[in-house]
């Protein structure tokens, strides 16, 4: 028998809903009457043992939550490496498990931290110390795999699509021949770039140009593309992903790497298509770098999103006190327009699995997308769930949660 | 007696409510049975003869002139030059005013725009040709004199304050030693970069340092103030003015210049921050680049913001009837707190003056803004006023405008 109380921890880099999720969490719980603790930032708190309780938390303040950008708790980029190579990280989470009391962990995450999922499941046969461990996807990159879509990733595009429409009313204003850049993130997937292509309603409309990781950047072929462009309407909105590559692979561009960092922090291949094309054709070039923006900008969420986040956390939960485990919320589309269901999926299926952008999805110019794309793009932006405004900009709660005393 | 045609003119950059102002004009123009027209692309569209007649349009059209952002009919940033050195110009202007009747000018524009206002004034004498020239204030920089605020300005900095709260919760997320950028617009103003500031809540609160152009950029400073500011709070979140300069009044970054264009774009100073402190203190840094978005995300303006435009577009047009001439509307906040007022300003006064952010709106640490500031300015950011949403996007109407045949 497993220890009886929950431990939620967020992974990975925020999302505008992944508070949602959150709130989805600890509304189950409640409504189970389950103990539920979290992590100040993920697995770096966990493993220092600085935990949260979440059971005095008054229901007036856990309702915020889904209001809230960023990760309530605080989230972190460290992952669980695998036993052999660092058995006391294991040694000291285990204490700290054992000292809470925690049986089940809920971790909120993209694919690598789906890995960190998948090692905890290991917890009893390494360790002696059974954990259930359920996944909830989280990232604004859409790449995991098994999951119709991620949690945070509609919200994300359904923010760069709106940039877009108005990016492109204000490039077309100052008469022909102006480029407007778009840089999104998504690393090696291409959902973010993509997902700006919402914004077309009519042919020859914004997005006309997207540079996506899955084709590699030819800098004389995106001239000519261009050109094309600025003859037949005559400015252009071009989405750059930071992640763009050249034939050979190569990144356009990176920051420089930062000491003690998980990854390699991407960014600035808009500001070098920028300069190649003045350079090249002596164009007025613009470039927006929407960054974090994307993935903090609760203003503009999508409701759908938002819904869903909110009910992975829920059936996660829900998961646990059914004694599943090893999974990970899958959301799939059900029959009917507004159906969804949660399939679980195999953490071992989804663990650093990267799902890019497929080529059924991609334009045959290799600088669109299909309509196919845009059909499964276009149900996940729907609907608007804006935060409370005071005095001009939007409030959002500022949450204190109580330290949980275990030692 | 002049003319009885009445031109309205978008001169400059766009803002997300100049098409309020347009909206004001043609309002006031239908109430007093006056015929209307405008050129496309203000001055360039003029001096080609290209007019639009807005007699014709429906009401159900241009009454959603006031959810559209970018320039409803086209800007540019072409100026009127003095008589003396280009006298061609100024004729070929009179063959078109002449032939289609027009004897007022309507000019909504920034302060550049203004000496092109001031210039028209001068037909009567130098052409034998008197036209009536109202201007209209335009412009998110907010560096026009002689008027409490310029229309566009209020929307950008809310924008940016909007900005800055959720990049700040983004930030946090992660755990210490992170900073985030952000970018703004403003060129020798730090009005927009100011703006930010309206995010704080609470002490501590983002953003933490404001590079402003007013003040000059010396690194070693902004380092001592950033290290302070991570010690305190963890992580810092940083705004860069696009226009700020170093003790020899050298832009820290300005882009490649483009052949043929009126002036010099400005952008690319926050990379410069990002890569010193990523040098000198391996930080983690994020750089965003709100560039163009700020002037024109029509979904986050201010209602007052929009209001105000709308009726300095209406008072224009009201004011040319009463056979005013050469003054731009100017906003004075009368008493009461919903009440503002219009006064008359001379173009002369305003024609080319830029207003810089005074001193005593400058924090005594030159990296933040006084109280008097905010007094100033977090009345101007009242109010919401959502763009119609369509598929989970901001719907902005595609309006077409009839050609005005006058030769």
């Amino acid at each position: 028998m497993t220890s009886p109380r929950v431990l939620y921890l967020q992974s990975g880099g925020p999302t505008a809903v992944v508070n949602a999720s959150a709130q989805g969490v600890i509304e189950a719980a409640r409504h189970a009457g389950v103990s539920l603790c979290a992590a100040r930032h993920g697995l770096t708190g966990l493993r220092q043992g600085e935990l949260l309780d979440l059971d005095t938390v008054p229901q007036r303040q856990w309702q915020q939550l889904s209001t809230l950008p960023g990760t309530c708790f605080g989230s972190s980029r460290e992952m669980l490496p695998p036993y052999d190579s660092a058995p006391e990280t294991w040694h000291q989470l285990r204490a700290v498990l054992r000292g809470a009391g925690i049986g089940t962990v809920l971790l909120n995450g993209g694919n690598g931290s789906m890995t960190t999922a998948l090692r905890l499941t290991e917890f009893g046969q390494r360790l002696g110390y059974p954990l259930r461990v359920i996944g909830i996807p989280k990232t604004i990159d859409n790449d995991l795999v098994a999951t119709h879509f991620s949690p945070g990733y509609p919200s994300a595009a359904k923010y760069l699509a709106a940039s877009v429409r108005e990016l492109a009313l204000d490039v077309s204003s100052l008469g022909p021949g102006r480029v407007m850049l778009l840089e999104t993130m998504g690393r090696n997937a291409g959902w973010l770039a993509a997902g700006c292509a919402a914004a077309t309603r009519h042919p020859g409309d914004a997005p006309h140009l997207l540079l996506l990781p899955e084709v590699p950047y030819q800098p004389e072929r995106l001239l000519d593309a261009l050109d094309t462009c600025l003859r037949q309407h005559g400015h252009a909105v071009v989405v750059v992903a930071e992640g763009v590559r050249d034939d050979n692979g190569v990144l356009l561009a990176e920051q420089p790497y930062t000491p003690g960092s998980a990854f390699q922090q991407l960014g600035g291949a808009a500001q070098r298509v920028a300069s190649y094309l003045t350079q090249q054709r002596g164009l007025h070039v613009h470039a927006a770098v929407a960054d974090c923006l994307q993935r903090t900008a609760r203003h503009l969420v999508s409701a759908l999103d938002l819904r869903l986040a909110q009910a992975a956390g829920r059936t996660a939960l829900e998961w646990a006190l059914q004694e599943q485990s090893g999974v990970m919320v899958g959301l799939r589309p059900a029959q009917g327009k507004e159906h969804w269901e949660m399939a679980a999926v195999a953490l071992a299926d989804v663990a650093d699995a990267e799902r890019r952008l497929p080529a059924s999805y991609i334009g045959a110019d290799g600088f669109s997308v299909s309509p196919d794309f845009l059909d499964y793009l276009r149900p996940l932006l729907q609907g608007e769930d804006w935060p409370p405004f005071a005095d001009g900009l939007p409030s959002y709660p500022s949450l204190q949660w109580p330290v949980l005393r275990w030692r």
